[in-house]
């Protein structure tokens, strides 16, 4: 047996024969022609019938999955459509003599490297569907049969290199009981489908596919990020005990779905969402959540080649709030630069992007990026409970510049006789260590606070968070980021306000009971740890946490600290 | 008359007539040649007599200045005697029958531009170097006069697109003034002369040549960084004035030089100075400073194409430790990576460099460079009253394993019959948010902390200060910054432990008064900015200052303190 680590994509634990997606053989002779109408009519056919498959694909994906992902196919079937891409294949065909196949193959890479070229995420998904477009096309030109998940009519895992987007479609959630692919990201297309299938899977291999063999026994253990490969009976026995344990226990949260969140003391406190398009509101509903914590307005931005119309924001608001009813959202305003780049700002090249122009900065200084956000917002607003956030605030100025133009767009917008919501609370994501330290300060004028602490821990341990050879100083445990946690949270009760926390800590069961002791208000996480992180707080008790505050926040390590919640949270 | 704003290099006023200084007409035709011995040995002429005048410059300038500034013409001579560098000039004459002066001017600038896209300080330097020796040889092959600043016999102010360190050399304090560059900044090689020579100076004016014509009358004011041309009679009046009292106040600071420094009610703070090299120890002196706060270390591994060996870095240790006396000398361990780059160590490249590997990570991380610098300081420390700070830690691990390193080595050479200092204080730098958050666990293990601010702003700010998008956010008076200083303080003091700080806010004007309130013990600055603080310290009440506290701490604005600090001072 081998165990074989990877990166956990889904949750759950699946036992099954290994099915080997092996993409076929699309060599081919580069030889010239001589009958280049007959070349171009093959190309169309080709182009025909892949068109015709695609079709099939994005029907039965939105009938399985949802329009969301659904849209992928969309993006094939426009590919296979646009004249940039089709014409220089013909035009290669006829003019140079080629075969269809070399016209396709050269004008694909062509496009596939350009895209890749350009250090941007969102082109290399569109290199990404190009290749998966082209090898379709190129299947169907050499007559070999393109593998097809959905004739799967056994309980298997897949094993793949990669999934495409049309092979994780096509994947028969009643036969497929799991994936494992040797590249990949937890944010990788085939990462996302497997939540969305709610199918365990692990990415990020290597080497999958050259260990394990066509009909193997393979484990996935999505909790832990492992692929064991012909188990002993023993190992069986196990994860057949931990897979039923995992099934009784998401039974368990289930119960909890309409729920509210008590500790076993009776305190109340709020477990919400982190969502990034409205299609994910359906998943905080099913997941229990009781609102959205921070809706990452990013992607809206994101995949387009110039800035999306107020009236375009508008409607993706208006669609969460409407969906989440009387339950509170917290919009996070445009947060760009940094990491996350976007081609038409022309945002410039940083040698330090993480202490760089971004987020509000960017805004405030680009009112013409900023103000339809406000607009789009405000205008939602009058469908549901909006709060506001702005990201990224450093000194009490910016918020009241950032604060000072939306209550301008309110007035523009009144005067226009367009509704707006006279209760809409505005705050701040504390995710810069000055906000954190003189939080006292701004719990005067700001409504809440929300506590990033993905930037909030990298910036107070001058520690890049991406960059190996320092992520050891990653700590969300470390006393001093519990100490400014701790200071967000009583400077907002000093002022009647609330504090929340949107960062993956929030949703981190270490951090659980460190974070209702210190009297945490809101917890946003993926949806999908709401019920366990319910349970979990069920049977805490927030006021014994409260008593050891004054002893963590006076440790001097992180190891200190997490030894002691372990000792005083066992049972 | 014409104002021009430049980067204030020196301080002081000057006025006197403009001496252009000229650089002469090195054009030439590149004609073949057909007696290659002759041009060889012409060459030949050219290197000796550019030799024996370089000799004559370094002599002098070791007389004026000392040795440190004239080690740039030991460099000078070793690049006229580099057979890597010549031997190819001869080459191109007798092989392609190039003259001498197109042999040079290739060669040479194949170095330049080599050395110019190393993107390296060190190698530019070089670079220049190269440029201003091959000049000189330039000039004597084509029998033009190579400027002579030596020879001024009246009061100028020398104005020039750059002056070479030769240029510099042979300037005559008697007769020049001042200076005003085209190029440069603080750092160049003509700013650092300036301050050696305490001349007015500005650099980095950009158009200084082109507005300036010889004779026209010219104030320097290297306090504020603009040079007056040809000024009004009411102009010259006021810069006259001003001069006659910034004289007077020069003098005024002198008479504090062997004075301790006491607050106006009587409380004692210390004033010392930040180096880089042993040379420096002699304008520590000469100002006043009454010990070394910070040693930067990082001069020792410059320049070099290998680590500096244990008996190197002993040497410059002992000759600082010696040289202070029974003054506090406090040196910081290596702080590389981030901005700082050795070729030698091979460094990785970084996304976010100023967050990743570098100082005490890098050092704990790479023992065989580590232990040799704490060997040699701890040899050293038998010659004076030293300590020793690691720079950049952020967890109380990192300084226990740096310490306990100490520790083994200092047992080592115990063991090996060397004679070691059992009175080291060892501290820390404080400039990574979550040590100064948590200042109080780590007071309870370290002897002392230096405050590094120039690091701390921009971590708590979470803003790159070289990035001029963002570097409003550089705030040394935001309120959060004061209060992470006062945390240190204070939890230096609960320990009846030291609180200094060595970051360019120490010798702030609006920063003293504050520091002083906030009760740090030691202030680390330029040596020249020492007699003006002990200056302004000796007119503040330390009391009333600390009796401000409170009020500053809980403002919530840069702008605020600042305007708070200079109503309570002004008088």
């Amino acid at each position: 047996m081998t165990n074989i680590q990877g990166i956990a994509a889904s949750s759950g634990i699946a036992i099954a024969k290994a099915y080997q997606l092996v993409a076929p053989d699309l060599s081919f002779e580069k030889v010239k022609i001589d009958n280049p109408e007959e070349e171009v009519n093959r190309l169309n056919a080709a182009l025909e019938i892949s068109k015709q498959e695609l079709e099939k694909i994005k029907a039965h994906t939105m009938e399985a999955l949802g329009e969301e992902h659904a849209e992928i196919f969309s993006a094939h079937l426009l590919i296979l459509g646009d004249p940039e891409l089709i014409n220089p294949m013909k035009d290669k065909i006829t003019s140079e003599n080629e075969r269809a196949e070399t016209a396709l193959e050269q004008v694909s890479n062509m496009f596939i490297d350009m895209f890749n070229n350009m250090d941007n995420e969102y082109m290399r998904e569109r290199a990404a569907d190009i290749k998966d477009v082209s090898k379709r096309v190129m299947a169907h030109l050499l007559g070999v049969t393109f593998p097809d998940p959905a004739l799967i009519d056994e309980e298997v895992i897949v094993i793949a290199n990669d999934l495409t987007p049309s092979d994780t479609a096509q994947l028969n959630r009643q036969f497929v009981k799991g994936f494992a692919t040797d590249v990949g990201g937890r944010t990788s297309h085939s990462a996302i489908m497997a939540r969305s299938l709610e199918i365990p899977a692990i990415v990020g291999t290597k080497e999958i596919t050259s260990i394990v063999k066509q009909n193997d026994t393979v484990i996935i253990d999505g909790l832990e990020g492992i692929v064991i490969v012909n188990p002993t009976e023993d190992e069986l026995a196990t994860y057949s005990e931990k897979q039923a344990a995992f099934a009784e226990q998401q039974a368990e949260w289930a119960k909890l779905k309409d729920e509210p969140t008590f500790s076993k003391d009776g305190e109340q406190v709020e477990l919400v969402a982190n969502i990034g398009t409205p299609e994910d509101v359906a998943g905080v509903i099913n997941n229990g959540g009781e609102g959205v914590g921070l809706y990452r307005t990013e992607f809206l931005y994101m995949g387009k080649s110039e800035l999306p119309t107020e009236d375009e924001q508008f409607e993706a608001y208006k669609s969460v709030l409407e969906q989440m009813g009387d339950k509170p959202v917290v919009v996070r305003t445009l947060d760009v630069g940094g990491d996350k780049e976007l081609s038409y700002l022309n945002l410039p090249k940083e040698m330090n992007p993480f202490l760089g122009f971004r987020a509000i900065r960017f805004c405030l200084e680009n009112e013409h990026v900023f103000r339809p956000q406000l607009r789009a917002l405000l205008r939602a607003s009058a469908y549901g409970n909006l709060k506001i956030m702005f990201p990224m605030i450093a000194t009490l100025e910016e918020f009241r510049k950032a604060k000072a133009i939306l209550l301008d767009e309110k007035e523009n917008l009144t005067a226009e006789g367009v509704k707006v919501s006279d209760d809409i609370e505005v705050g701040i994501m504390v995710e810069i260590p000055s906000t954190a330290v003189i939080a006292k300060q701004f719990a005067k004028e700001v409504d809440f606070f929300s506590i990033g602490t993905n930037d909030l821990i990298q910036y107070t341990m001058a520690a890049d968070r991406m960059n190996e050879q320092v992520s050891y100083l990653y700590q969300p445990y470390h006393p001093a980021i519990l100490n400014l946690v701790n200071n967000v949270i009583e400077a907002a009760h000093s002022e009647g306000k609330w504090a929340g926390m949107c960062g993956e800590m929030a949703g981190d069961p270490i951090a659980i009971p460190l974070l209702l002791g210190l009297g945490l208000d809101e917890f946003s996480m993926s949806a999908t740890s709401i019920l366990p992180a319910r349970t979990q707080i069920r049977d805490l008790s927030k006021h014994d946490l409260s008593s050891y505050k004054d002893t963590i926040l006076s440790m001097g390590t992180a190891e200190e600290v997490v030894a002691f919640v372990n000792e005083k949270t066992s049972k």
